[in-house]
């Protein structure tokens, strides 16, 4: 398909800055980056699908860390739902740091870094293979450590990314793991969902939700998403830390009403976000519930009653809807971040490759 | 074992109270509690192990919402660590909302919940007993329908919990799941340690924590973890949002300097949860690291340079250490709580039973 050249963000507010940030770049160029990988990447993806259907895996595996460890959250869920296998997020820690050997034998492990350079991730991925698993690395450096050890790779083709804080390779993760489960599934629906994407991602990284970054004037705020969009509402919170200084927290809808609600007061920001899946009704009435409370509360569906619908963009699939989602959401941490003077682009404290053991 | 009565607690400061609160009370019971479960839950939790060992499973699955999930947390590890087998929390959800069955044949699933009674929790434990997993309920309430639904069951024994904030079903529910592991290990050194955990848990809840309390003075903070520690966190976090209206948030050490640190700032409190295990020296790496940027930075671990000691309790076993490490903790919160005028058993917004869907 043919796309349109890099818009002029609608929701440029704020600050004046002489030219868009890196962050700003990268979030536009979603829907490049997403198009380059379904053109490129077809070959690898469907090689690994033969590969771990032909093991026919009891369980699934994921090592990750930060942000691509909410997308191992939105494929862990997108396996359970799809294949009906549990997904188990493995810490890196019980190899680098206890030093014991998983066994993993005859499961499909997914081992998702952006740089692919951390060791224990690697050292992990190694043990896990040794024990009979069939390792797959989903990076964006195809020639890294990570690619190298996994048994096969499915590269990101996202492009450089140089914003200390991922936005396409997080998108475009979603977007290989999504693609080598529906592979694995032979799910037509879903794998015409998936290529149908760019189009819809133009339209999704164009939603304004200026109104919701007006809201949001204090410390703290919450996230809220369930099912796959809960990995959506994780990405989200990190986000806000990372980029905003803003101290965010993600819950999924069913929980926030156990407990973390205490510290809603008058005001307080919740931002949930819902796919047009079965789960979105009862994420509406939490959306709702919180608003009632006297939350400023948001959501991205058009269910709720008395808290705020965000712009959002349907897919062709509930399960591609919160990868619409996440592209949606990044312009306005940014445009939020510049609005606090804050250089979005160079987070205090952060580095783009960050090696743990 | 003879235990000694009910003791004053030494960190009793700032708000007088006519009597103790039932959150004290029943943070007192703990040692008490855990004495119970294992004078009379051996015969449920060592039949429990036998079913278990005779499935010899590739994978263990838990259910489980709020605290519990952090229980099921630590047993992930304990169980990663022990059996050398994954072990995947699957959200009601998949069941509930999304109406799919899991495939769980051959699997050993916990389902953890104080009351035993959240329709979600007793809907997917059902579900997964179907497909052909082993299905162990951990509950307070024996004849609730979560013990009804499951194959066995493990009592707490922990006696009446009143409080909104569960403490004391958290303890146990941790020696509970810990005990069946052990057993199906048959690994003789834990199990005598776990038995001799009510005289360290005499120690443990008697830790004045009131330097880390007086800390505490703004809207936010962290608590760290690693391995199974890192449960430890996540549950001392919520017990800081339920109990003391405070933005609490949990992190793994070794991902806090991913881009979480950004939020912190001078006198910014961090409470770093350590056992004696491997990842100790690390913890206290970060916590100092922390330290030095001009956190208020506190750790259970001598091995600190920068960031201050807590008083703790070291058990007979690394794996038993978290037990009392959360044990230490719940005084604090409780302390805080009234220091702010808040009655700590019955946070706003919250009910002790909360059941989702």
């Amino acid at each position: 398909m043919t796309l349109s050249p890099t818009c002029v963000c609608p929701i440029e507010t704020g600050v004046v800055m002489s030219e868009p940030t890196l962050m700003r770049r990268e979030i536009l160029d979603i829907p490049q980056a997403v198009d380059r990988l379904l053109s490129e990447g077809e070959a690898e993806v469907k090689n690994a699908a033969s590969m771990a259907r032909d093991i026919d895996p009891e369980v699934f595996l994921s090592i990750a860390r930060g942000t691509s460890d909410h997308a191992c959250t939105y494929l862990k869920y997108a396996c359970e739902l799809l294949l009906k296998k549990p997904m188990a997020s493995v810490g890196p820690s019980i190899n680098s740091i206890y030093g014991v050997d998983l066994d993993a034998a005859g499961s499909v492990c997914l081992s998702v870094s952006q740089s692919g350079a951390s060791p224990d991730l690697v050292a992990m991925t190694k043990a896990v293979s040794a024990s009979g698993a069939l390792t797959v690395a989903i990076t964006n450096h195809a020639s890294s450590e990570l690619a190298k050890t996994a048994q096969v790779t499915l590269p990101l083709h996202a492009g450089t990314e140089l914003s200390v804080a991922a936005t396409k390779t997080f998108v475009t993760s979603l977007v290989a793991g999504l693609w080598f489960l529906a592979e694995i599934k032979q799910d037509a629906a879903l794998i015409a969902a998936i290529k149908a994407l760019p189009e819809y991602l133009e339209r999704a990284v164009r939603c304004d939700w200026s109104e919701a970054a007006d809201a949001i004037t204090g410390p703290s705020l919450f996230t809220l998403g369930r099912g796959p969009s809960s990995a959506i509402s994780n990405e989200a919170a990190l986000k806000f830390k990372e980029t905003c200084l803003i101290h965010a927290e993600s819950y999924s809808s069913a929980e926030v009403l156990h407990g973390p609600v205490s510290i809603v007061e008058q005001g307080f920001p919740v931002i949930g976000f819902a796919a047009a899946d079965p789960a979105e009704t009862s994420l509406a009435e939490v959306a709702d519930a919180l608003a009632d409370m006297g939350a400023a509360s948001f959501a991205t569906t058009n269910r709720v009653k008395t808290a705020k619908v965000l712009p959002h963009v349907r897919t062709a699939h509930w399960l591609t809807d919160p990868i619409a989602m996440i592209t949606s959401f990044y312009g306005v941490v940014e445009t939020l971040a510049r609005a606090r003077g804050i250089n979005p682009d160079t987070p205090r404290h952060l580095n783009k490759v960050t090696k743990t053991i």
